[in-house]
């Protein structure tokens, strides 16, 4: 069993795009910059910015956090979203979710310029990933993707099991899975809270993906001797012991699944820090396509 | 067994759009109106062509044919779509596939404004889709989901197989059986050519959906007993005693396969005409939401 971590992949990604700022900036050329969207004061959506800020600073991109108050009307969002898109010195957008309820957050995403869709939510974005056309991949499963391959697991003809169809992990990991490259060519099976018999079709998982947000929901007895587990469920649980009051637990019973793995990616420190570093290298590669246009 | 009758379906689909569209006139509204555009004089493409224009004039539709000579250029045919995004009168527009190898099939089918992609091709359409959003379905895909409806054929909780993992057929179906809704909320394995052990997968189906382009594929062996099986697949194979001098055959054995199955479509007259169906409904779609905008 070797354990996947993400922190230390997540960091190498990091480094690499630290190293290409120096290059440009070297050259005399303006860093990448994203902009971020922040609604209220939501304390989960806070820090999850914050990192997002840092990073950026971290590496040497530009950053700016907007922050708008939680009563914003929706058109006053999408003309904040408009001015970003019209600003040539952004390259990418992001706007935290969750909105407050009086605001749509299809309208939101969809306001975005595709070619700044640094969270790869975009309708455009998402169909192109679907038609397998160079685009943003959405961050989750593109941190995912860069785990596989940085371990160098193969995928190909192996069968991998995606529980959960949400359309940021379930649904995407098992399209980006399907397709005719490395990591791909798995045969995916996409499981949710209407498949009757989850256990049985993760015994015959190759790789399982668990993005359910039920924590321990995967156990040992449902887990195939080898397999590859990636977990991606963070859900907080109190935890008195630490000193935010809780601690985060993923979809996998680590403790007894582990075992049984060729790689498993722990939580916290496995899927979780490549999201970040996803969208770090979207943010790059947002810079790069609006530099070669 | 149920040999599930396409042109039946099909036909019903279309004789409703047909009243929808005496009302409308009755009402002094115009008709909805398909632009379908043609390059070069491949035979299947004419075939193609000519039945869906046929198919607007049975149902009272208004249709173009943009007929355009196999040597135009990219830009020249980018132009002919601008002009149809443009034309108010005009709701769907469809360039028939394939095209001459000069000419980007990617780049064309994102010229089309996506209000007016009847195909469901346009990368904006297929990640709507994705997302659950309205939009237009791919003509087969969406024509297999209104055959599922018109048997009234329990979808949820079952376990489908989709075998192909093509753009237009094999990947759109595979994430329209895992929405959650009818018809959906289907366990979805996602079968291709580097999947190992597709018999054994196939044998744990309830729903089979075949869409791989090879004759015959599909044997008794690989089915259980009780399934659905719907067959995409239409290869012409030479055939002497037709004046054609060939006929279509399905990915499905069906003399073999249909004694085991619960409901299961013949090639011709299962999928076929469905997808023409599906082609006429997104374009009385596309007439409604322009009109409704």
């Amino acid at each position: 069993m070797q354990k996947i971590d993400g922190r230390t992949v997540s960091q190498s990604v990091r480094d690499d795009l630290a190293e290409q700022v120096r290059v440009l900036t070297g050259k005399g050329l303006r860093a990448p910059h994203l902009a971020a969207i922040l609604v209220g004061n939501d304390g989960g959506s806070e820090t999850y910015v914050a990192a997002k800020v840092k990073d950026c600073e971290e590496i040497g991109f530009g950053s700016t956090l907007k922050r708008l108050p939680q009563t914003i009307q929706e058109d006053d969002l999408l003309f904040e979203i408009h001015q970003l898109n019209q600003d040539l010195s952004v390259d990418g957008i992001i706007v935290q979710l969750p909105l407050p309820p009086h605001i749509s957050p299809g309208k939101v995403i969809n306001a975005i310029d595709p070619s700044k869709d640094v969270d790869g939510f975009h309708p455009q974005n998402v169909g192109k990933m679907v038609e397998g056309l160079a685009t943003f991949l959405p961050a989750t499963p593109f941190g995912i993707l860069m785990l596989l391959e940085y371990y160098r697991i193969e995928t190909k003809g192996k069968h991998a099991v995606v529980i959960g169809r949400s359309a940021i992990v379930g649904t995407p990991v098992s399209i980006l899975l399907s397709r005719n490259r490395y990591p791909g060519n798995c045969t995916v099976t996409l499981c949710h809270s209407a498949t009757p018999n989850i256990q049985a079709l993760c015994l015959q998982a190759d790789i399982i993906i668990a993005a359910i947000g039920k924590p321990g929901f995967v156990k040992a007895d449902m887990v195939k001797e080898g397999a590859v587990v990636i977990d991606v469920g963070t859900t907080r649980v109190p935890d008195p012991t630490k000193k935010s009051g809780f601690s985060l637990r993923g979809d996998v019973d680590f403790a007894s699944v582990a075992p049984k793995t060729s790689f498993i990616t722990p939580v916290p420190g496995g899927v979780g820090p490549m999201t970040r570093a996803a969208l770090m290298k979207n943010t790059y590669l947002a810079y790069l396509g609006r530099e070669n246009r």
